[in-house]
């Protein structure tokens, strides 16, 4: 038997991932409803809204209303999500309901920076280290070096792990320049490229070089394999993990159009607890946020399990 | 790393398995246009009809009909469902076309077995007692013994690999009684309720009893950790699983009407593919062949790789 984690903490992304993607204009109040939802479910970290350029993601323009909107609930740590300097701003107005924390965000795949950024690796690296100082001018620490497309690309193929160890290097290179203290590395499968050996590859070559780093994972379904990855890192003890409830969110990378989100939050708790491992969450609870999410974005959300039912559920009726 | 097989055996469902459960009456002629598209993929199994109660089962009413009007291709091996020697006797008259192979199936629920047959586990014994008579009476070979609900129930809650074992015990002194040999043994996790614990677990007890057995896994994707399970067979080497296109198929027990159905079989290739374990299966064309189905059965099915597209499409327009 592996090396299995007691407990894992799970970082809620679906109001930040499923709000910016939908086409249709979510009411602010619908996600508000949302985040207060999810913080009553046992959830401790929910990304709530991504300070971005409303002209280019107009699902965010009320960002600011959502995060000073919502009733913080104490014992969660509410997240936001921003790229550059401006949305830095934008996220300080908000410093005294949000958990600010910095990151300094590269890719694995030079192809995928250049479509995605529209600058490659090294300009990426030097966007990075301006961001990381003006983090550290505002007194918010930069604690984590997060690496996308870790396990491939659309754009560029396959990935080695000696790829994604050279990112993070770089990473932590810019953190030690500007002495940040680096305590997390993610790993982000942002185009479904991965298979539990590419993670017991790739979480291993990091882990073998940075022991000290915690490590987490970022996955998305793509291609049905979020949660065979998510026990793949599992049995690695990786312990931090992002979701979305209901698999709100998308993919939008070449060719991947309708394609699925991030792995389920539901489909991930249900996982961990039925091996024995700690989420602190209410499955049952959650099951009926990822319900309403599915009403608010108006369709069917790709989580399997709100069609069906927690075993808990069917086990108090058999018993 | 594991002990992972360097092929495994995939027997295609989607045929018999889908069409049983969409309500509207699905064309004779689609019905073979998918079982042809599916011969042209590398899958060398698979299960085309079910001759069953056309009253109960009105979806095979024309059964007798795709049996006897595809075009089987050489070196694929199509079989069909029965339950009871009326159906065998159906099948009989297409043993030129069909391979006819007999299966003790039981439950490892008593009240599964209730709930589905109407019937006992001792009353089930008795009939598969008869129906192993049958089958070797009409000179077809009983070579596996079947355990549904081997990792839980809706029913009766969770199952312990103390009641597999004793469930595949009962079977194998059927097959002994009449001097069947049984090779093989399928574990079905019927309602969603496997992890991969369970699976190591389930497939370990009956292994440590019967090394001399061949295990397959029926896995459901009820829940979303399907492919997870696969992952976890194929960890202990196992080298059978069934599965259907696009995960045709869905759930028909108690309170999980419109849940996913069984594992997607071309998430299971690119799960075996990508990790270089050798299904024999163009995943590219099964993908076309999961769309086609989407097509004949007018809606969208639960496989998310149907709306990504295999890594190695990517790999080519990268390179």
């Amino acid at each position: 038997m592996a090396d299995l984690p007691k407990t894992v903490d799970i970082f809620e992304e679906g109001p930040r991932e499923g709000f910016q993607i939908e086409p249709g204009p979510i009411p602010t109040a619908d996600k508000i409803a949302l985040i207060e939802a999810l913080s009553e479910t046992g959830l401790h970290h929910i990304q709530i809204c991504s300070f971005v350029n409303p002209r280019l993601v107009p699902g965010w323009a009320d960002a600011e209303a959502v995060a000073g909107g919502f009733t913080p609930r104490q014992g969660v740590e509410y997240a936001a999500l921003w790229f550059n300097e401006n949305g830095l701003n934008r996220a300080l107005a908000f410093r005294e309901r949000l958990s600010m924390v910095g990151s300094i965000s590269l890719a694995a795949s030079n192809a995928f920076t250049l479509k995605n950024l529209n600058r490659d690796h090294q300009a990426n690296l030097e966007a990075m280290r301006k961001q990381t100082a003006a983090h550290l001018r505002a007194g918010i620490p930069v604690t984590r070096v997060g690496v996308m497309a870790a396990f491939g690309c659309n754009y560029q193929g396959d990935i080695t792990p000696e790829q994604i160890v050279s990112t993070v290097a770089d990473g932590l290179a810019i953190a030690a320049e500007q002495d940040a203290r680096i305590t997390d590395v993610t790993l982000a499968d942002t185009m479904g490229w991965a298979t539990p050996i590419r993670i017991e590859r790739g979480v291993g070559a990091v882990r073998e070089r940075w022991p000290e780093l915690r490590i987490g994972l970022h996955l998305h379904d793509t291609r049905g394999l979020a949660v065979a990855n998510a026990h793949a890192g599992l049995r690695l003890g990786v312990q931090r993990f992002d979701a979305t409830v209901g698999g709100l969110g998308g993919c939008p990378f070449a060719g991947q159009k309708g394609a699925a989100g991030n792995i389920c939050t539901e489909e991930l708790v249900l996982l961990c607890e039925e091996m024995g491992i700690g989420t602190g969450i209410d499955l049952d609870a959650l099951i009926e946020v990822g319900r309403l999410a599915e009403r608010i974005v108006g369709h069917q959300l790709p989580s399997e399990l709100l069609r069906a039912n927690s075993l808990d559920a069917f086990r108090r009726k058999a018993a």
